[in-house]
């Protein structure tokens, strides 16, 4: 019994690495998209977002059935129901990048105009909280989880800074409205990337330490 | 050991109640301030988040202990890992009215626009989902609850249409544009609160079917 259950947790913990993996590429491939204003990568992440649905689908089922059979107490529970919020916070992430990817394409069938000034550094402090993230769960790092926590307000500024250059943007030139509506949303998403980001970095501080901060 | 557990059952579905109907205040206030740019109202969602916060900690925390304590089994274990994540998304759309608010304070520091004119009819349709989400776990309600998720189309299919609205407006006088991004971003809100109600909708049917579709 013990051993068929830390087979499963093993099992377990496993999945949630790899739909880690899945989102790290598609983070980076939306990046990459975003760059080059790229309808084919694009695309790519679109179709891409059933294998994330299919794998949370599955973890969640595996959690319950494991807690039912197992009946796991004190710190293995606590990473398993951790684990169920964490697999909801990377498939918002992965939808993220799918909701990004459809102003990217809708961005490639407007004129060109120049992403706004700040974009790349906000993508980097995203990029750094949603790859530390990942890194905490495998490694258990709290922390990593903490700085993932810290960096949350860096990229909160970065969209009040993108939201005003943008409003100038428009200000000055009607015709870069529909364009700088996209960037709105994608900077819009990007902020939500980060706030998932911090959610998942919070349960794992839940999992290594007990203390349960949400909100 | 069953009485005790079917009494902790019974406070635990109470105090998601009770969460329902602090978010059911919130949301109903949200939409009277946003009606009236009515900042005092706003102040008083924001500060009333903590309590929300609160409450959705404790009732994590519950249902860790009951699962540890009464090792559920079949449906009450899929009613409580249901709840815990019913609560995430209660506590998210009760941010979104906070966010909100936020942006009510923001546009009442700004010269007085019409808001826009779907406005009034996506606020109807979000907020018949919330309720309704609400309406369909307090009484095990399926067909409430496939109600709430076919009705998220109409959310954003308003928010593709104000989107539209809003575009034209700054592209005709470029004065209405910081109040616009703040409409923008109120709408955006909105569609959040809405995709968290379906989410919310999809649980309660995994509670009362097993059917398990989320993604």
């Amino acid at each position: 019994m013990r051993q068929t259950f830390i087979a499963q947790l093993e099992a377990l913990n496993n999945d949630v690495i790899k739909m880690g993996s899945i989102l790290e590429l598609s983070t980076n491939e939306m990046i990459l998209a975003l760059d080059n204003t790229d309808t084919a990568i694009s695309k790519k992440i679109i179709d891409r977002d059933d294998e994330i649905d299919l794998l949370e689908q599955q973890i969640e089922k595996d959690c319950i059935n494991i807690i039912a059979k197992q009946q796991p107490l004190a710190s293995d529970l606590r990473k398993i129901t951790s684990i169920m919020k964490i697999i909801t916070d990377i498939e918002r992430i992965a939808d993220h990048c799918v909701d990004i990817s459809e102003y990217i394409i809708r961005l490639s069938k407007l004129p060109k105009v120049n992403p706004p000034k700040n974009l790349s550094d906000m993508i980097s402090a995203m990029k750094k909280m949603v790859i530390g993230t990942i890194d905490s769960f495998v490694e258990g790092n709290l922390e990593k989880a903490t700085k993932v926590i810290q960096a949350d307000d860096e990229v909160d500024t970065y969209f009040e800074k993108i939201t005003e250059e943008l409003s100038e943007t428009m200000q000055k030139d009607s015709n870069m409205v529909p364009q700088c509506i996209c960037y709105l949303m994608i900077i819009k998403y990007l902020e939500r990337m980060a706030d998932h980001a911090t959610n998942i970095a919070e349960w794992i501080t839940f999992i290594v330490t007990g203390d349960l901060v949400i909100g």
